[in-house]
């Protein structure tokens, strides 16, 4: 295996602390049950809500993780492990239980996304991974989102390959992006693995290659892609449109339909009405406009304003590194240790403490009207949010499938205040914070103070 | 496998559209020679420089890019490609040419961080990898090389694994960073996979499963991790500093001594001088001051600036996703084909034709004073950057090791010109283009002009 390969079932992959830690844990006895909570502590500028993304992938981590016998080696050779400590990396297991929010949920900061409660050296070996897997898919899922509700009803592809960082980012954001609406992608890997549709067009460089324009879209169109789309601003827009009209009847009789044209460059807005317009005069009225090229929200959603006669969109380097929000302040804390609800003081960093359950109600037409977070048998009104994954190391269910997390994700959209899922929208929803967790808050301070 | 590992050798891992476009040049046998170069054209805001890195990894990938089979069969069930095509796809292995600027040179805009030179449907269907790869550690390392320079002489620590985007961007960030000169990382597999020095304190969590700072503390001490760093801001941080003095005593009676504290919220400038006068009064003026906390390079210029005496910075977020610029506007376009300069014209895309070398001029001290891009065969003045890589599908010659990079990309920061090396920094260096270019470019329109 490459050295740059992600091998993302690896333990290695782990901050090397956790692993000190573990070892202390192991020899001072600390191996009592902990309940970690991952959650947001403030949303970024740009964003009023978030989207729950990547469970999947991080049940799968939590289901197969283990070091390798050359990892195990490393640790020995490292020298400062002790014996018992490599033992007990070395057999590890996940045996602990997950509760979480389903894949598409829409969320606020401070509440629970995931919650993992195990034997501490356990919950506390997966954290890293963890994180990294449920804040990439979180990120772009909460990104997507964005763009699907500035482009209304037209369909974004995923063109993020080739900007997104690394393999495992392009093919997880091709996965959040189309769970959050997208209706495609174009990375073939991931069409295969997750069963998004595939979507091409063509490239500049395929012009280039040719000794004209013309030739290089019949060169293409007579390989009868399936979608037949073809790339206009390599030289001349509009000239280029010209050509696809004095082609089309020449493809038409040979049985060759042009399904599209994409615009790369330049005034798409003024382009994307006079491509229309030579399109239409010419009898492709069916022929539809993709537009692409560094493609953000206020992009789309200015076009869409102006009345562009656009009907879909790719976009790339935004949605692939979210790129106006590329983190989120995501913690995972220790919320309860043997029984005794825990949290943290830190400034600006203050954490709620005990296993905690978000509580959702709704107002009129099924939007959501405010979040409570409280502890987890409180009986608060409304819609408990965080639901059982995994008991004892083994899922309860089966988690949905992608088309079922893309329908539930596409409802929680359609569920979002007024105020949050317009484009200019407002600041995110507050969640209340129930007394009982003001209360256990004081009680754990007292509890340090007078230790 | 698990479906979200990055497979980073797969040649699925490509752009649906690169599939297209293979079975059109294999039909109507466009499979002449081309060249692609890889470059940037435009620096974002906050760089005015960038540091090439991962020409090692796309190398590995081009030498053993493959599909596997069950790739092949998914490719034939999509029903769009010819048998022949598939035939040409299963049948890939890479023989072409490449020539790349070392990994750690500084470069700037339109300068060609690598070139491929190949039949073209190889050399179209490695684009996106190949972009996915070069990308990513040129965005990490350059924004490394820039907290490098913000941090002046102190060791910086990669603590981004968490918020990297997936494995392999946590994995690659860590090897990025330490080419450009940060001390360690925190990411244990990236430390065993390229021999980075692993680095890790304790987190908050372990403090809060005890039922007191001290004696968490104590027993995170006597589990002798190699570097013992407490963590001080999980309740009160001076607190904190006063209970390690109160406790280096009995565990110097042990044999143990405390190497460092980290400071890792609240106001760092403050807490570390209050810290560092506890300490030195207590008698641990060798003990060190980490700081870590959503740290980027105004918040470490503006702490030395101050004097605040911290000894080393941990950086998570804003390097593992290069938070202020998670993406470079970069391309891989064709340049040359059967043997003639091409390029494209789109609006603000415009790209200079031909197979191109960058050729650098240095002053006094050895800073940079000029680059002149220029034709590959120009005897230009100045040292020619880019080196050959790849020859027939082989490395010419092995390339260089991680401290060899190392030290490279030090020489090279060294040879910023004063203005770049500043954090108040000016301007990114104009390069110079050659006037053969410009008449290359208008020879290329003319072709078009008149196909």
């Amino acid at each position: 295996m490459p050295e740059s390969d992600g091998d993302g079932n690896s333990l290695l992959l782990t901050d090397y602390y956790q692993l000190a830690m573990v070892q202390a844990y192991v020899e001072h006895g600390l191996t009592d049950v902990a309940s970690f909570e991952l959650f947001v502590r403030k949303l970024p500028p740009g964003r009023n809500f978030l989207m729950a993304a990547g469970l999947e992938q991080a049940v799968e981590f939590l289901e197969s993780a283990r070091f390798g016998a050359d990892e195990i080696a490393w640790l020995r050779g490292e020298g400062r492990f002790s014996e018992a400590a490599v033992e007990a990396l070395a057999n590890f297991k996940f045996s602990g239980d997950v509760d979480a929010l389903p894949e598409g949920t829409v969320f606020f900061a401070h509440e629970p996304i995931l919650r993992v409660t195990a034997p501490l050296p356990q919950a506390q070996l997966v954290e890293s991974r963890l994180i990294n897997l449920i804040h990439l898919q979180t990120v772009i899922a909460s990104k997507a989102a964005r763009l699907v509700l500035a482009a209304r009803h037209r369909p974004l592809i995923d063109f993020g390959l080739r900007r997104a960082h690394g393999a495992e980012a392009a093919l997880l954001a091709a996965r959040a992006s189309y769970l959050a609406g997208f209706a495609g992608t174009a990375t073939a890997l991931a069409a295969m693995r997750f069963g998004i549709p595939a979507v091409g067009t063509m490239a500049h460089s395929f012009i280039q290659a040719h000794a004209s324009e013309r030739e290089a879209f019949a060169n293409f169109a007579r390989s009868r892609p399936r979608q037949l789309v073809l790339l206009l601003d390599t030289h001349d827009t509009e000239a280029a449109a010209r050509t696809v009209v004095a082609l089309a009847g020449e493809l038409a009789g040979e049985g060759l339909r042009i399904d599209g044209v994409r615009l790369d460059s330049g005034d798409l807005a003024a382009l994307s009405r006079k491509v229309r317009g030579i399109l239409d005069e010419g009898g492709l009225a069916g022929t539809r406009i993709i537009a692409s090229g560094g493609l953000d929200e206020p992009e789309i959603a200015d076009l869409l304003d102006g009345g562009a006669p656009i009907d879909s969109f790719g976009v790339g380097t935004s949605l692939g590194t979210s790129s106006d929000a590329p983190a989120l302040d995501c913690a995972y804390k220790l919320v309860e240790y043997a029984g005794l609800p825990r949290r943290k003081r830190s400034a600006g960093k203050a954490t709620w403490p005990g296993r905690k359950q978000v509580f959702r109600r709704y107002g009129p037409e099924g939007r959501i009207e405010a979040d409570r977070l409280s502890t987890l048998d409180s009986d608060e009104e409304g819609r408990p949010l965080l639901v059982p994954v995994m008991r004892g190391g083994r899922r309860v269910a089966p988690l949905p499938d992608l088309p079922a997390i893309r329908a539930h994700a596409a409802a929680e959209l359609a569920s979002l205040p007024e105020a949050l899922s317009h484009r200019t929208s407002g600041p995110p929803l507050l969640v209340e914070i129930a007394p009982v967790l003001e209360r256990l808050a004081r009680e754990a301070d007292r509890r340090v103070d007078t230790a």
